[in-house]
């Protein structure tokens, strides 16, 4: 969960209290689909979901098996009979709707919102998001419990996000903002910036190991003839340094390249 | 589709070279994920699915039953018997994995992968998105054919998005560069900025091309003993393959490399 706390100076807000957006879903009908729910908030780090009268009761084991490991969100799961209920110790709630309405909220995709979380928790409020009924969504009385309203852009020929893939948005624009890693943790920020390129496992060849084996390569092809007529030898090799170049290659990639040309050219180097 | 056309200002793309990202699963297992799937494509407006050996088979009434609605998608899925023939006719391809991998790759996040993709189509390039299987992922082999990799940032302790959610999230990214509108119209904007990564003056290969290249070398690299003993041939080959894959060649750029190879080799092979 330390992944997930707000922002490096600001205060550390104890997880009880909350530092992080609290999921509602409003009249789930299918246990499966709050288990679905539940796992695509753990993905994200989110562990505080309400659930406001599921149709089918609960607990619900279609619910923990559709949870698949998120078990801890699934069993600390609070049950309300009303979304006004569900509500009450919020400071901010967010309702998410899939088509527009004449509410007069401000609409915020998931992202402008995911923003909005963060600097509202991390100003110490608490904060929520309803979503509403697979079939039939939030209604106006729901949606009148909000504050802002959020909608995700879709193709308006095929507008209708599943109850999971709803929440699976919303969690993940939020925790983007967080601090986080990509995979062996090269990487640790919140904002997201361009792409590094790792080169697992292998120290990049210095730039005299690159040209050594350039000159390699160069001195065979000579040999070879390639390399000719004289006067296009140096773009042909300016070429070839520029496509290697950009493989951006390993110390160990550098010894590979020259086995492989050794390889290419010993027979016929070989004393006859 | 008119949303998803990339730059106001560029001419526009035939759909049937493609406008869009291609989403290629490997050897998906259940026909339901499938489905789920193809209507996560279609919410963000993407329609350009290939499977390759589908486990179950192909057609599939699963698949159909999940897409609820994204049928043009699933109908027009094309059967491919393995990831290369997927792969052959693009110029750029991306492979999604959960974990880190020490694949000496780029790793983007799907927000900066659909920023790339967004440069490449609006330049001409095909591209697309390799998933692998729901239990097992992507094979080495499967990553090799990719030039980079894409990971979601999600929380290392509920590490694994379902299928269906991965291509979710990497189609939503997509979309949201483009150009859309939330409900009324309120906002319409996403132009993609930036220009273009084109390699100047020269055309990327497809991989038809790149892999006929790798054939190339392998087979004089067999000739000549380098990829002995037989047990370190897969792994040695890899290497290679991921090294050239890095440098992002061009059509230009192959065949010098393959006359590079030719020349190396030819007076081996000259008759004594």
């Amino acid at each position: 969960m330390t992944d997930l706390l707000p922002l490096a100076d600001t205060p550390m807000n104890d997880v009880s209290t909350q530092s992080q957006p609290t999921i509602i879903l409003v009249e789930p009908q299918l246990g499966q689909n709050i288990g679905t729910a539940a796992r695509a908030m753990a993905n994200f780090g989110l562990h505080e979901l309400r659930l406001v009268n599921p149709r089918d009761g609960w607990p619900s084991e279609w619910a923990s098996k559709a949870a698949a490991g998120a078990d801890h969100v699934v069993n600390n799961a609070e049950l309300f009979s009303s979304s006004a209920a569900a509500v009450h110790d919020l400071h901010h709630v967010y309702a998410t709707t899939a088509r527009g309405r004449d509410l007069a909220k401000a609409v915020l995709t998931p992202e402008d919102a995911a923003k909005d979380m963060r600097e509202r928790v991390s100003g110490g409020q608490r904060v929520g998001i309803l979503f509403g009924r697979e079939k039939s969504g939030l209604t106006n009385d729901d949606i009148t419990l909000a504050d802002s309203i959020i909608m995700a852009p879709v193709d308006p020929e095929f507008a209708s996000l599943n109850l999971a893939q709803a929440v699976l948005l919303t969690s993940y624009e939020w925790f983007k903002l967080g601090k986080w890693s990509l995979g062996d943790g090269s990487r640790e920020d919140g904002a997201v910036k361009g792409a590094g390129l790792r080169l697992a496992g292998s120290w990049p060849a210095t730039k005299k190991e690159l040209i050594g084996f350039f000159e390699h390569l160069e001195g065979e092809l000579d040999e070879s003839g390639f390399l000719r007529p004289p006067e296009r030898r140096p773009s042909m090799i300016r070429n070839l340094r520029n496509l290697f170049q950009r493989a951006s290659l390993s110390e160990q990639e550098i010894r590979t390249l020259r086995g492989v040309i050794a390889s290419l050219v010993r027979q016929h180097k070989r004393p006859k």
